[in-house]
């Protein structure tokens, strides 16, 4: 029976984690953090821990002594990065540090998954892969390429056993409508059930972006954490580039609306780039890896769960 | 009159940079921080200021409103982040965040120097240009590159005049003898004056380095603050590789001394890189900075501030 620290349980990936791992291990044993006060997680063991509190991180894992840690705990926003950049860089990385150096002073044998982001590359316009030099844009990515470069150093100098990721864009029911395609989501299903006026606020959807289902997600994770050599960081992505507007037409037409769609200056983004798609050759050839969820059911299974 | 904010004044080259700002500008108002009491450092304001402390940086940068920061203050040693890797990584990118987060919040149009470091190249076999591909290799490294990559988005982003420099390691008068340079020629004098006995430990003294005298580096940081255009990043270096053996045989010629070499392994670094040297190209022809002082001068200059 394999012991799961997971940070960040209640964030849109948690329960999903959670789920794929009850699904392939049934008794596997699971102690969630967050910083909320609980959870709605069914069947694992959950704490309220602010894991910027290096005493607490150290003591929990020197009790708990997990097999893996998966880390999803972060500021993941990067406009918020932006607001309060100091804030977001130190938090993310005092955290993550937390973790492992807990790891390491407790002497433990601990499997950390580390979650990066495809904002570490910077801007490309072509497929990004693994091996491509990194030119973080904004606070949130330097905070997530200190993440990678100090996980590499933890696992050089003092051997501890660390995985990386670069996620790209996920998607999937229940992600906050902060982020851009469930805000896209629940306008239409909004004016299709003529609870708001035809008028769709969009930002630049010209863009083109790189979506992977959540549960797709998640699968990567347990095949990174199970397989993934020591030190090996994988894109975590569809490979394919799909534009924002595609995905309008897409939920439209599912909906059978034609939306009027209005642009609204506040959502577009400074220096928002064209493209970003990342290659996922590594993943699939080394683990095996290969998404299930195709975008139409994707987004047909966030318009199920809408209570209509 | 120009307003020099200057963080770590008392480490080894805030006195040296106040000596050369008075002695180009006598009318300079200089703001000295540190974490001691109080500074030996005379003619200038100093204020003891954990740099850690945001509200007290805002309040400081606030009321002074600098046209430079110098920021010398940083935990400089590659092998107490070895120590404590967290503590390092996040004390020096809290205190740089919290500096110039200052700036951008209270409006300044200050231009701050940055101190990065020939740490954040890596290892390479040849003279390191301002464009090679970094590759941190201890926390203190991660967190220089860091600092680099904030400083380049505080540029782009909010408009900052931020100027950057990779230093190569700089030795002179007063250096703490905790580093390699000090501490042989604090050896070797106490040989030649028969303070000790004739038994000269070292680690591995065939690896090389890049030696600037900290007067010179002093000299690259105001051309630099005074000259460079926003957002450029200089190597501050001889450009010449020194085997730490040449300066072993220089100090005991200049001392009249034949010292037994005695290697303690306790004092061999792992992980010791060979050869560590740096290209100055773009400094010399782009500031007209040049390195004034001979090695065979800086190590004459040391021996002689001692007391003998």
């Amino acid at each position: 029976m394999k012991k799961y620290f997971v940070t960040g349980i209640n964030g849109f990936v948690g329960g999903y984690f959670v789920d794929y791992v009850f699904s392939v291990e049934p008794d596997a044993d699971i102690f969630g953090l967050g910083i909320e006060e609980g959870t709605k997680i069914k069947n694992i063991q959950y704490k309220s821990v602010n894991l910027c509190d290096k005493q607490m991180v150290y003591k929990e894992t020197a009790k708990y002594k997990p097999d893996y840690i998966v880390h999803l705990a972060a500021v993941s926003s990067v406009a918020k990065s932006w607001g309060s950049p100091a804030e977001c860089f130190l938090n993310n990385n005092a955290c993550f540090l937390n973790l492992v150096d807990a790891v390491r002073q407790n002497k433990l044998s601990t499997r950390i998954l580390s979650v990066g982001s495809s904002e570490e590359y910077g801007f490309y316009d072509e497929p990004m892969k693994e091996d491509f030099v990194l030119h973080p844009k904004s606070p949130y990515s330097v905070a997530r390429l200190s993440q990678e470069y100090l996980s590499k150093l933890y696992v050089d100098r003092f051997g501890l056993d660390i995985v990386m990721t670069r996620s790209f864009n996920h998607i999937g029911p229940g992600q906050s409508t902060q982020f851009v395609i469930p805000s896209f989501i629940d306008q239409l299903v909004k004016i299709a059930d003529g609870k708001i006026e035809n008028k769709m606020m969009v930002g630049n959807i010209d863009v083109a972006r790189d979506f992977t289902d959540v549960r797709d997600v998640v699968d990567a994770y347990y095949k990174i954490l199970k397989k993934a050599p020591n030190r090996q960081v994988y894109n975590v992505c569809s490979g394919k580039a799909v534009k924002l507007r595609e995905i309008i037409d897409n939920t439209s037409k599912q909906l059978g609306i034609k939306p009027n769609i209005v642009v609204d200056p506040a959502r577009v983004r400074i220096n928002d780039v064209k493209l970003v798609v990342g290659d996922n050759t590594k993943i699939k050839q080394e683990l095996g890896w290969q998404p299930k969820y195709m975008l139409q059911q994707t987004i047909a299974d966030i318009i199920k769960s809408y209570d209509r």
